[in-house]
């Protein structure tokens, strides 16, 4: 029997006892549930990039998987406990965007920055984690990581219908999709939305977003301008340039590394630095 | 069938190769034994620190698991490796306070800092893990957590009796119980004793210290005094207040959070800063 | 029955999703495969220490596994992905080096640094990963953690044969064996290989480099020399010395360490820093 799979995105590190209460609760209701760790590096409190965390990991996921994202700076207040199901999988997590990618893009291009109530379409259904039967109790005001969300994948994961978590919602917050900006001189506008463990950055601008251009022998086309520098040609990998090099990485954004080093450092490059990209002449 | 629970607490890293031999290890004793980590992030030889967070989630784990927890800066020496089996759970590792979670805080209360040696209650069972049987040969004299304790681990999980892992023993050393002192005037003198990832500092004034403390309406009644600072009255949550905000945090503890920032940084603080709470009037 | 054990060795971190992204590839193709973390913290790009972890890891794990290792500055360029199958497990990563644990020491003392190719012995079948079918379509240039190496792992694990995977090999490059060099004078030359999360410097000089130098009563023999420091004698584990140690370590090699503080601190030692041992008289 294939064994129901829970991941887990958080902002809760690894260090502190967050997480593995967590994998504890949700082991206590369903031992044979597969737990798998996404992240739990998300920058504090940072819900847009937990949400790109979990969208970049997502279509790797089988189908029918549960994901969970904790990045909740209102815990305690009156923001909902939301459970998302998809044809594809179920979300659980606070409803203030973190689960964003439950939404289709073009869907989410109607939501303002930073989270824009949006109407869930055809065959999206989502419940407010509401039924204290499928709370662990005592219920903190600081942790529903623990509490409200590990427990309703536990159950969802055992098969408790999405229906019995909690009355029906029929719009839930999410983030407008990461897409650069189109200029009037056709060039791109974007930003830095992830720098990973190698100091590359991860932009906004997608590789649709440049459908003609081509690594390679047409290379010097474009021209990446960030911080104060260009950089000129597209590469298919790091090994194909020297100094600073642009590429579409492993999530189908545009990335700039340097080759043997870190990008966002000789860059002095934070998430949110401006990205242009246009064509040399 | 439902897989037995391992759970790991170390100082070790992930980084470094360590825990995943205790994991090898386990699993070649047991393959199907299912391994959850709580933590390896204890700051190196801190045994009251890895005492506190594998306090800090052991109730969230099913009746039954068997805890690990190897914080051991006297590896090698005469000091002896424990199996100690209460009515909810086993635990596995150096006699050194480590361990101090399997025994009730009362009989902890008997205890003298760093760690006395406390007669097992009745209904508690322990041994010294000197059966070589299940040892991992050769015994390597710096790393027990991969040559003594993962193997005692495995082997209980697949059924070895606890009394065969070695003699039977009726005390074992702990730490006293996490508590904050109560003075002459009625005010609690305590001490931050973890610093969580957010920079959130608990503290070891336990919310049973405080009965007639309420969060909201008579928040004002409460004053913590920490590093120079005051903070006055209770929270339930973090979006409850602005600044530095005091509440019962998710193990039941009063923490010192800062809105929107790390409490630690903010007031230098670090483990054994001093906390005194008070009442205003 | 008996889950399938696949490791991963990376230097992908784990706040990034890029193990995530392989951990949701294998289980989308054998939800039943256990997968292990040996580590993710290999500096980048840092092959050689990379190899130091999967080997230190290795003999714990049970005989079948499957060994990923991922550090792969060429990913992308021609360089091959490999899976080798040893009596004892399978290996699987690029073709620099990475999987060097898979084979002997004696046939590796043949290999010059930082890798070179070596015959495989008898009994050793490797393939390069060439067969699509195998693959996750479409393949990225940048993550052949993902596409290419977690799907193959997870297909042998199914039961999918070594030689579907691609055609077969009869060399692979390998590293040099971590071993100090003798000199003229007796001495050992070699140098320190990893430094863990205590800061104890692992060196490259074996146990049986010294066999005649025991712990304990004529420890006074031994004099390391490192970074213009003596440290005499050898001592068999942390609380019998003061100041710095040296003493043979869990994974077999002399290791420096500072009691009760970080010896690469004390010493500004790092990877590479020269290490000689001699005897006093």
């Amino acid at each position: 029997m294939v064994p129901p799979i829970i991941t887990l995105t958080t902002d809760f590190g690894t260090g502190d006892p967050y997480v593995a209460a967590m994998k504890g609760v949700i082991l206590s209701i369903n031992p044979g549930a597969l737990i798998v760790d996404i992240s739990h590096e998300v920058r504090p409190q940072a819900i847009e990039q937990g949400s790109f965390l979990l969208a970049a990991a997502l279509p790797y996921f089988p189908t029918g998987a549960i994901h969970v994202a904790v990045v909740d700076p209102g815990v305690g207040s009156e923001r909902r406990g939301l459970a998302v199901a998809t044809a594809e999988a179920t979300f659980i997590g606070p409803d203030n965007g973190i689960l964003s990618a439950a939404l289709p893009d073009d869907l989410r291009a109607h939501a303002a920055s930073p989270a824009s109530p949006l109407p869930l379409p055809n065959g999206f259904r989502a419940v407010s984690l509401e039924n204290e039967r499928y709370l662990h109790r005592p219920v903190s005001s600081t942790l529903h990581g623990r509490d409200v969300f590990a427990p309703a994948a536990a159950h969802l994961s055992r098969g408790v219908r999405l229906e019995g978590l909690g009355p029906p919602l029929h719009s839930i917050l999410a983030l407008p999709p990461l897409r650069a900006q189109r200029q009037p001189d056709g060039s791109l506008q974007g930003r830095v939305v992830y720098i990973d463990r190698f100091g590359n950055l991860i932009t906004d601008l997608r590789a649709d977003d440049l459908p003609d251009a081509k690594a390679g022998a047409e290379a010097g086309e474009i021209v990446v301008e960030i911080a104060g520098q260009k950089v000129r040609g597209l590469r298919r990998a790091y090994h194909e340039g020297e100094g600073l090099i642009a590429y579409i990485g492993s999530a189908g954004y545009l990335e700039i590394a340097l080759a043997g080093g870190s990008a966002a450092a000789a860059l002095e490059a934070d998430i949110a630095t401006a990205v242009r990209l246009h064509r040399s002449r």
